[in-house]
């Protein structure tokens, strides 16, 4: 049986999504048509709308969908503080812990092996925003990993280059909250006997 | 921060669809953002097509571009067996599996929790059908559960009431090959000790 061309064409892009195999993206392509007809306009018209809609915040890069993202606008926030971090999402994250300074989102992290070196990230607008800019701490939340680091590593030191005196923080390391000293990695339990304080 | 309203909306509507929590439905929405342009807007007019251009075959309400599906219309098909499953995805994998006859799709399986009775099924349709037609065998395949198995035996009933001496089978239960004795839950060794075959 050859299935009918639109249903094989949607089930394909999903599967083409990271993440979704095969079988999930039949059963939501399925799912798909048993659906009300406007859930599925509106659906697909939320994603042609994805790319016209949305572009990148000209000073912090996060998505906007003016050139200035609402937290670049925001006066009330904390513009002491920068916090920098690899992709969107992360910033989501940082910002549900509270934190209220501004951001810099690098669009990814160094990876030679993937053939991304710095120009290809938002390094040198970070670099030219921290002279130009007042603030008194810069927090690199690259993600723990090895690309992470190293890429923390090498915004650390083209910041000392320009400025050798600015507060460079990196986010603490240790357990999780709610996690098992019993089942904690050495690594990680490293980490959090050098980040011990006291109590 | 607030997210863009279209990513939000875009969330929201991947996290409406089934296995997909909010985790996973921001990264598909920040992966299709990174994607270009074409893929965006040949995937949204997929799912946008998908309504439109799909039908269910007047015959065995299996989806279809056209009033009947490949298969009723494929004469070289088996025309003496009849094969019942609950969903289209199930006549998909029956046909993987090399089956060359024909289906009929119920569109579900009886329910009463769910309010799913007899006319909310295709069974008076699959009635009629085998009333009209000349079939050898009908092969109920719905799947091994308490509402595939009531489904089964209410169909039989039902075709038994028109035609006492035609063939009814269900599809054979035991363990499912590449399995491991030793982790087989009782009942499914039950089912093929019961179904054990001269060897």
């Amino acid at each position: 049986m050859t299935l009918p061309a639109v249903i094989a064409k949607t089930i394909d892009y999903f599967e083409s999504l990271p993440g979704i195999g095969p079988r999930t993206a039949a059963r939501l392509t399925f799912y798909l048509l048993r659906t009300p007809r406007s859930f599925r306009s509106d659906f697909s018209a939320a994603i042609a709308a994805l790319g016209e809609k949305i572009t990148f915040c000209n000073q912090c890069f996060n998505v906007s969908e003016e050139d200035q993202c609402s937290i670049c606008r925001d006066s009330r926030r904390d513009q002491d503080s920068l916090c920098v971090v690899e992709e969107p999402l992360d910033l989501m994250a940082v910002e549900n812990s509270g934190y209220k300074g501004l951001y810099h989102v690098l669009g990814g992290v160094l990876s030679p092996l993937n053939n991304v070196g710095p120009d290809d990230l938002r390094i040198k607008e970070l670099v030219d925003r921290v002279s130009a800019g007042n603030f008194k701490e810069i927090i690199l939340a690259t993600n723990p990993s090895i690309e992470g680091e190293a890429t923390a590593m090498f915004i650390r030191e083209k910041i000392k280059e320009q400025n050798s005196k600015l507060k460079i923080t990196r986010l603490g390391r240790g357990l999780p909250v709610g996690a098992d000293v019993e089942f904690a990695d050495g690594e990680t339990l490293s980490k959090s006997l050098e980040g011990r304080q006291e109590y």
